[in-house]
């Protein structure tokens, strides 16, 4: 049914962003970023696609011009990457749907419910501390503040998006979306290894993980390293460390949390300076909202012990994704003669964010080798791509025509 | 004796790599680092002292156009910053040197001995991971392997360097130093509140304490914060958490250790991203060489136990500054009626790398405000700043006329 163009785009993909360490860096609003945008735009104009862009940069390529106010099935994931990160996340699910309905509509005319393909302009996190922006402005759950964010070289996030966006214009016209999403579905590699334990080549989502990411601050008093006396230094790092020593120690005795302290950045980062800040992320996630409360509980606690200060720069629900829409992904892996599992996902998706705004969603999960994800080493076997790219079409079909 | 040419001079290199915190920044071989080097080579043009430049760009001002193979009495300070750091570090004794060789020899003519004021290319190792590499080169202590390091953006040592001695070759001759150093005289800030505890305004320096810096790196493997789960991740940024703690533990334990863990790099440094690698650097200080290696021989146990690796980066012995050089220090401090104390250093010099290769040195030093430095709020009373460079013209008159 599906030739290996899928795989063939996803190696030129790769290849917008690659770093010397084999991973891909394409983080929104970059130069990469911008390329690959725009050659999503190209390929979804070649199907005869109607692609238009948001704000944001989104990008939506339907198979209608007239889809205004109209109920249509969204199908599509995130365009951006983290940085070297691996090569499949969020592409495969941008080129699978807009291959899956650029040849839907070649094929098969016109569907009864318009299909629209989304390549959302970020969803990772990486450049700005903020995730999701893509697809929460497209369901209105972006706030105001974002605007003002900087990156870590201090460029404002608002300012790279205008320019952004007005090169995109240069491809492809800039409107509002204002269709209704009837469903929205989003094809993704798993990232972790249960498929591959059990040997299962797809699966359901049923459920996404609750998460939580906090930006935590010690702060102390910067002076010599060599001339400052230890008694009375206000040192933000031995502060720093005491708070994540706590933590590792009490969220890692709460079953089923996941956390994560994956960045730290110190002022003024000089060998022989005491630390005067130091800013720490922590991302936390579990399945049942209850306790993904509790856990966040404990670490304010810790926080204000040591007298640090925090921000949540993320905070989504933990979302059970749509059961009418999972029933049918298992038909449409049925019909394709495969087996599959049902799975919760341990990773944050734009499916989630849509979910939560009332909008029924669903995903379907191809395994990760080694269950490696934001990584170079990240892969899938072509025919676990392949096949995902299958079930998504056929489910498409089932829904639209 | 002096006017206040000294004070005006250090406002106008303070504004030689002014920041926005109202610190300097002033690395070596950066733009605001050659203006530097450039103007004090005017300056010392201007007194009708002879100038050169060495390969590492460190600028020498002699009283005589004849000095090698001469013994010379040589009296200077670094000019680089820390990264936003204080107004008076280095550039209070480079300035104060070069003045009073200057002024000496306009006063009283040619010296019997020769003086000369140095301009020390880098002394504080705030751009790559080495330090004293001016004073360690015409001492001939500097280790091959320094001209490959990269600083944080990947330029190398050794292709800077080469074009900035391009640069100052434009204003100055480049020659190998060929004198011989009969004696060392440096002037600096003390940088930490024992003089102002005792309310004493200025000191000569008996001892600088040894100094050892490492780079100690926790290795992990990199995953999705989502999808790995917790049993079984091999996190570099929570091994590194477990490494300081018992850093802080066991250090924080001996007397008089000062020790500091003040740079940390994290990578890929993504909040969603399990760390596989962490670098930090630790800075440990004592005034006995005994029990700073004993310090250092507990920390290499706690990286071995944890299973990191470390490298050393500054090995700086504890060492006396030369006998007769303070007495003489102190005589000065006597014939300019001022009342002078017996300090030791808690941070390293230059002096220090000069006196380990046997050559007779000394060091004055003059009160810190607050004993704050390497921040921007460093600073020292007018009085004392003069103070200081009257003591300084005064003892190279004793030795060189």
């Amino acid at each position: 049914m599906i030739d290996k163009k899928l795989v063939t785009l996803l190696h030129e993909f790769k290849q917008i962003g690659l770093t010397s360490m084999g991973g891909v860096t394409r983080c929104v609003y970059d130069d990469n970023w911008i390329l690959a945008q725009k050659k999503y735009v190209k390929i979804a104009n070649d199907y005869g696609l109607y692609c238009f862009c948001d704000k944001m940069g989104t990008i939506y390529a339907a198979t209608s011009d007239h889809i205004s106010h109209k109920s249509v099935i969204l199908t599509g994931s995130h365009m951006d990457t983290v940085i070297n990160g691996g090569w499949l996340d969020g592409i495969y699910g941008v080129l699978s749907s807009v291959l899956a309905v650029g040849q839907l509509l070649q094929k098969f005319g016109a569907p009864k419910i318009p299909l629209c393909a989304v390549s959302f302009s970020e969803e990772e996190g990486s450049r700005f501390d903020t995730t999701f922006t893509g697809s929460r402005y497209l369901t209105h759950q972006l706030s105001r503040g974002v605007f003002d964010l900087k990156d870590s070289i201090g460029i404002i996030f608002d300012e790279e998006r205008q320019k952004r966006v007005t090169e995109l214009s240069q491809v492809t016209p800039i409107r509002t979306p204002d269709f209704k999403i009837r469903s929205y579905i989003e094809l993704h590699i798993e990232q972790g290894n249960l498929l591959e334990q059990s040997h299962t080549n797809i699966a359901v989502v049923t459920d996404i993980v609750g998460q939580k990411r906090l930006l935590i601050t010690t702060n102390g008093i910067s002076n010599h390293a060599g001339t400052t006396q230890m008694f009375g230094r206000a040192d933000a790092m031995q502060r720093a460390v005491d708070l994540m020593t706590q933590i590792y120690s009490s969220l890692g005795m709460m079953k089923g949390v996941r956390f994560t302290i994956g960045k730290i950045i110190a002022f003024p980062n000089v060998a022989n300076v005491i630390p005067e800040k130091v800013d720490i992320t922590l991302d936390i996630r579990h399945i049942d909202q209850h306790v993904l409360d509790d856990a966040f509980e404990k670490v304010i606690k810790i926080t204000d012990a040591v007298g640090a200060t925090y921000r949540l720069t993320t905070n989504v629900e933990a979302t059970p994704m749509d059961n009418q829409l999972q029933q049918q992904v298992i038909n449409s892996i049925k019909q394709e003669k495969l087996v599959g599992e049902r799975l919760f996902s341990g990773a944050g998706h734009d499916a989630q964010v849509i979910a939560n705004s009332k909008i029924p969603s669903v995903m379907i999960f191809v395994p990760s080798k080694n269950g490696m994800s934001h990584v170079p080493q990240e892969d899938t076997a072509e025919s676990d791509l392949l096949a995902g790219q299958h079930v998504l079409q056929r489910l498409l079909y089932d829904l639209a025509y």
